[in-house]
Order: C-alpha cells, then structure tokens, then sequence
C-alpha cells in the first residue's frame, strides 16, 4: 500500500485515494460514474441513513417510494424544472425490442414522480401536512468529471416532499428542516454555513433555495445539502389542492430537503488526514476495533482478554470488530487507521496481567483502564473523540474564510471570501467573474465567528441594503 | 368503503382490493405496473426487509450495492441469460440529448453488473467465500397484466450473490440459504414447498434452480422465492477465478437467492380475510392498537389508561398506535381490522376503573387481563398469534394439494397437483398440457403431509426412477 498523497497540496488527489483504499467505493465498475458500494462503504452507508432516519422521523416524516421512471408527459409539467434537468436526464425508451409509447425518465429528483399522486394524496385541509421523504438512487447524466460521492451518475440521495397549508407553515417546514440537519451536521462533526441561493442559482422551480455548504480548503465549497420552498410552483401545473374548513380550495405551499451521498464524501474529505478516513462515532462501520498482542511468556491471554472485550461490547451496544487475524499488530493498526475506525483498544502481557486496557482514538490520543470498566472508558472515550473532532473541524471551518473588499481581491483566492454585496444580479455576476466560481449568496444566520461590520458592495460601492454574502469556487 | 369481494369465489378481485383498501400501494402512479409505496404499505416493508436482513446476515453475508445500470457489453456476456431476459429488459439509449454511445439496461438482476467487478475482488483461496447481497429495486417490461408486489415492473429485490471454492462449498450455500428462507417463512406465518425446477424452467444461465413456492387456492401457485446453483456457468464467461491453496488457477462456482416484494404479496394473499389484510406480528407496521372507549361516566380516564398502556409498550420495544382521533370506535375496529393489526387493546370506564385491559387479535380471540402485567400478557398474546396463524395456515397448505393418478384427471384441477413422474421432458410437457399450466417440478425434501406412495409416471406409466413432482398453474 503505497502513502496517500498529500492531503494539503493534491487534495483531489488524496481523496480519490483515500475513498478507494480504505474500500469506501470500487471505481472499477465499467461504466464512468457508477460506482460499486462495497462491504466497509455500505456499512458507511447504513450508519449515514440510520442518522437521517432517525432526525427527519422526529420532525414527523414518514418513509414512502416512489417509482424511478417518470413519464415524459409528467416530467415536462412544470417548466423551470424540466429546463434545469433536461440536459442531465437519461432516457428509457426501450422496453424489450418495442419502442415505449412515453418515453421514461430515470428519476433526477422525483418532484414530477411524487406530485401527480400528491394531488390524489391531498384533498382537505385535514390531509395537511403531507411530510413525507425517500432514500433512494436518482440518476444524472453528468458531462462533468465524476468523483465517488461528490458527483456521480447514480446518487444515493434522501429526499423530503411536504405539502402545506399556506406559505407560513412552508416556512415553518423550512425552519424544522434546518433544524434536522442541524442535528445530522452535528453527528456527523461538520460544520456549514446555510446560505440563500441568489435567485439566478436557486433550483429550477424554487421560490427560494437554501444551499448547505462547508469549504473544503482553499476557495473550494461543496453543497452537502439543500432546502427549498416552492410556494405554488408546483402545486399549481400539478393540481395539489385541498378544500379548507371554509369550503374554500386552495393550492398547497410546498417545500423539499435534500440531502446526498456527497455528504458522506464531506465527512472523508472534512475529517480525513494522510493516515485515511476519520469517521465520527455515529457513521463508523466499526466504532471500536480490538486487537490482541500476542506474546509468547503471555500465552493467550491477550486472546481471551481480547475476545472478552469485544464480547461485552457487543452487549454494552456496540459496534466492534475484534481483528484476531494472524497479521502483525502494525498491520492491523494501519488498516483500522486507514478505516477511520475511531478507537482502538489494545491487550498484550501487561494489560492481560494487570486487567487493564490500552486505548488509542483516531486522533492518536493514548490512554488506559481497567478491563472492569471497560463499558463506561469506551462510552466516555468515543463521546470525547467526537468533542475533539468537532472543535478540530470549528477551527479549520473558521480559518476557511477571508473578507474581500473588492473584486479584485477576489483573484486568485486562497480562501473562501466574505463580501460585501448589494442584492443585484449584475453584482452578482462581477463577483462571480472575480473568482472564478460563484456567489453562493447570503448566509441565513448571523455568521458563527467575528467578520466586524460589512462594507459596501464590492462591486458597486453602495452601501444600501448591503449584506455580507460567500462567493467560492464550488466543486 | 364498499366489502371486499368474496376471497373464496373472487380471489384476484379481493387481493387487488384488499392492497389499495389497506395502504399498502397505490396503483395510481401514471404508468402500469409501477406503483407507489405509501406511508403504511412502506412500514411494512421496513419490517419486511429487516427480517431478511437478520436471517441473510446470520449466515455471514454481508450488504453491498451494485448500480443499476449495466452495460450492453457485459449483460450479453452469459449466452443464456441474455436470452431469458432480452425481451423484458428497459433500455436506457440516451443521455439529455445525447445518444450513449454504449446501450445501458436498467437492471432485470444483477448477475451482469456484479460479476465483472467479482472478478477484480475474487483473487486468492483467501477471498473465499465472498457471500453478499442487495436490496434494491430491478426493472422488468413485463407484457403479462401487472398486478401490486405479484407483478410488478419495478420491483422491490433481494438477491444474494456468492462465489465457492467448489461445487461441494456452492452446494452447501445453496442448503444454507436454504435454511435462512426457512427461518424467513417462520417469521411470515407461510408454508411453503422447496421444489428444484425441470431443466427447461430453471434460471437462464443456471446450473439447477429451487423455486421455493406456495398454493394460492384452486390448481394456483406462486413462487415466492428462488435458489440457484450456477457452477462455473458465468465464473468461466466473466473470469472469476482464483489462485488455490496449491498455486492453481480455479474457476469459482456461485450461488444465488433471490427473494422479491412478491413475498409480501404472498403475507396477504395467505393470512387476509373477509377483513381485510392479516399481518404476521414481524411484518405489522403497528404490532398493537390502544382504542379508548369514551364514556360520559368515565371522564378522561379511558383516554388516560390507553396513552399509559401506549407509553408502557413503546418503552417495552413495540411497535404501537394510540388511536385516540374522535371517530367512533367501531371505525376505529374496521379501520385497523383492514390493516391487519395483530393485536387492539380496548379500555373503556369498566377497564379504567378495574385497571385492566381488553384484547382481541386479528384471528378474533378476545380475552382480558390486569393492566400491571401488560407487556407480559401482550408478549404472550402476540406469540399465540403468530401460532395460530402459523396452524391456520398449515392446515390450508396440507388441503391445497392433491394426488392425480392420469394425464386426463389433471384436466380442470381444482387443487395443485401431485403427480408421479419420470423426469422425461417430453412426459413433464404432456403433464403441463394437461393442466393448462406447469410442472413446478420435483420437492427436494419429503412432502410434508402424507400421500402414500408414489404411482407410475402420469404420462408414460414407467415406473423406472419416477418420483412425485408438483403441477398446478402459476400465477
């Protein structure tokens, strides 16, 4: 196994390297941008969609599925919408020999899918909310360059659809929204911004569109997640409407949440370092690994030790590999490390003797204890790991960022850039040609570290209605 | 909402009612034969998939997820699996605007995708076994009428893949795999026949195939499940090989299982009744529904037991459903009667004040005991369920089959059939022109009720070799 190259000067690079070899993904299916989900990348996988189970059923969603094909006919219903995915869509237009009468849509995001049936779903106000949600693949035909997670061709991809009686129970959607992710981020130890896209980049049917972004070193950010609220955009061209208490018939106000495997990839590329993945507790396929040192004066009592504690692990809850293997100690720690497996427990002669244990977390911090309290040192251990590397993320989310006081100090950024900018398009778009890359927009809330006052538009000067805005170079 | 048709004289009309009436698809979408998972039908499958998951795993298989697209090139690689499937294949042709210079099926199975990719995972002795599976959705353009989880044209899959040092280690996962659906059956309440296909029925590309089938009243069955053994029959065309102990180069030899959403279709047509769905305690979306019966007298003390009662079980691990809305509770019955609800709790004023609790499960057993022992009494109660609807079940697998002596009695067969053959094809196909259907083929083990011994072949008399096969009319 050759070194991983370096994270800070080749990170693409890195992360390619690094998703392949510590078998989060296999590259190697013969078709550009399908990847294989391995064992140690599904076990990844299960642990990612168990979190947002769990944070979006406790708002009140519940689980559905939805076909992957979509009829032409209902996909070309709205039109912003089909505009913004028409370039990207694979089309099924074969069953068999016959050539189908509608053509079909392999699913890019099922907003065409779901809400023919919503308008079935929906009849009285009583049917309100509809808050439901899909794990499932969606499929793009990217021209661009694909990389496992952050942009592939099928997707693992969590979306929610709510239905609403009125644009202030949609914000109110979008608000709770926020909050799950708030929740899923903090598992997960990644610190983001929530930014309201400009109006020119907001997805294709949106009444507004919040971004989720985290930078990613240098100027670079990566949107991990997205809310949205449609109004009536779509309710209207598909007919979700409901008869209020009064008789009346209104449209439902809409709003979705979407969230990636590229999320998963944020967490490697985040967290990891030149020894591999670091996964926090929640998403590690193994939070614990143990491994015996064997030693001939010990006979196998760092075997049985070993086997002991991976046993009472297992009952305390735990998700724990015991790695009896026939390899040396070295090997075994090399792997795990790679693996990102958050903490490591170690029993040679003297902790066998003593009835003790050897820990090292994934940040390389040592410690020990006695076997007898094995339970309580893991759960403390594993719950201060996760401290740890959420403050190690807070101080590089803060050092990502660097105010720009004009355009031209926008060339050649080394940073994600904070601006001063005044709302309008053109201004926008000046900001985007001085980086390069994109206005992403305005942060929702107050920025989570010290910038001082905002200046003036760094394109125009004026200092009306100015608000602090991001512009990066999105990946 | 109207009765349900007769089960017994309209059976295809109830089973096609009684999935909409309770929730559990929606046949609604705009394109025929893909349907929706709504919230209830969704919770079931949840549950559906857990059980699978639990029984697979015990048998050291391990999840992984493989695309859904798979090149032109590698799906015609197997001569005879392309030709079982080429004409219920979706083809995916274009990309946005662009026609794929390399034609994409939609999976139909996943034999295609995965083995290319096994080929670079399979290297030594040591890779060996590699046994994974994945639960996803495959595609077939079925031309026959669709009908919710039976037949479907996007279809909810599970399917093992394995690869064996040898034909002896292949045989084995094959009765391995065989003894997980057993433990899967006993979860679902299904009898069911292990039964190895004729040479012109079994799997394209198959070595030998066990459907794994149920009567489904009249001469019908359904295949609810199936276990092949492929030798080297794709090892040899897709280049799986390793090196052996002894530095020789071997084609491995595989195995597959594969289990659809058509299983949970099986669960309703079996167990459902006049009432509508009757659900296996493992598969109920909710395991127990508390009612409160409201009583003038009582004041909120009905309402106070049941969301005791509710609490008291969540924390105990059920899955439970307080239905405390204003219907009456008649509805209430109705409702969740359709729903197939193992287990309805009642306390009304005499309950509350006795502090105690009314029972009735699905099969209409009603009984009473003291509020303090609920999770005791509701844990035995739900177990004698399960046994009683195991017994129920029994009995009417034992009643579905009967002993044909002649070619000529098969004709207008109100039961499936057992028949002596003799393994001659052209003798099994003057069985399956004689029962307007199929001969399923021969059980593996001993049939487990009793028939005597078996006659002449039904065909051609010899009574050479013969043993008793299964004929009846899929559907």
């Amino acid at each position: 196994m050759p070194d991983l190259p370096d994270k800070r000067t080749a990170f693409i690079d890195w992360y390619l390297a690094v998703v392949e070899a510590a078998d989060l993904t296999d590259k190697r299916y013969p078709v550009k941008g399908l990847n294989v989900w391995p064992v140690y990348g599904m076990a990844a996988r299960r642990n990612f969609d168990r979190v947002l189970v769990r944070e979006i059923e406790a708002t009140g969603s519940h689980a559905v599925e939805f076909p992957a094909l979509i009829p032409e006919t209902e996909f070309a219903k709205e039109k912003e919408h089909i505009k913004g995915f028409d370039a990207q869509v694979y089309w099924v237009t074969k069953g068999g020999s016959t050539d189908l009468d509608t053509k079909l849509v392999l699913r890019p995001t099922s907003e065409t899918a779901m809400y023919p049936v919503f308008a079935l779903w929906v009849r009285s106000h009583r049917d309100l909310p509809l808050n439901v949600y899909q794990i499932v693949n969606v499929f793009r035909y990217e021209t661009k360059t694909t990389r496992p997670f952050l942009r592939d061709r099928e997707i693992h991809f969590f979306e929610e659809h709510t239905c609403q009686a009125n644009e202030d129970h949609a914000t109110e959607r979008v608000r709770s929204n926020r909050g799950a992710f708030e929740r899923m981020a903090h598992a997960f130890a990644l610190p983001y911004l929530a930014i309201r896209r400009p109006e020119w980049d907001k997805f294709p049917g949106a009444y507004y569109s919040i971004g989720l972004d985290i930078p990613l070193g240098e100027a670079r950010t990566l949107q991990i997640g997205t809310v949205h609220h449609y109004r009536e955009n779509f309710s209207r061209p598909y007919g979700i409407q409901y008869e209020d208490a009064d008789g009346s018939q209104k449209f439902v106000h809409q709003t979705t949440f979407g969230i990636s495997g590229r999320l998963l990839g944020a967490v490697v590329a985040v967290h990891g370092d030149q020894k591999g993945v670091v996964f926090p507790t929640e998403l590690a396929p193994y939070e614990v690994v143990v491994i015996p040192i064997p030693n001939a004066a010990a006979g196998d009592a760092p075997e049985r030790a070993a086997g002991e504690i991976a046993e009472r692990l297992r009952r305390h809850g735990r998700r724990v590999h015991l790695d009896d293997g026939e390899e040396r100690p070295g090997a075994k720690y090399f792997r795990w490390e790679l693996g990102g497996v958050p903490l490591r427990l170690e029993v040679g002669r003297r902790e066998a003797e003593g009835r003790t244990v050897s820990a090292t977390d994934r940040l390389g911090r040592k410690s020990s204890f006695p076997l007898d309290r094995l339970e309580h040192e893991v759960d403390q251990r594993l719950g201060e790991f996760d401290r740890a590397l959420r403050e190690r993320a807070a101080e590089v989310f803060r050092t990502s960022f660097e105010v720009a006081r004009s355009i031209t100090e926008l060339a050649g950024s080394t940073r994600v850039r904070l601006i001063g900018w005044c709302g309008d398009e053109a201004c926008g778009h000046a900001i985007e040609r001085g980086i390069d890359g994109a206005l992403l927009g305005t942060p929702e809330d107050p920025l989570p570290f010290e910038v001082g006052p905002v200046g003036p538009c760094v394109a125009c000067a004026k200092t009306d209605g100015v608000r602090w805005a991001v512009a990066s170079q999105p990946m």
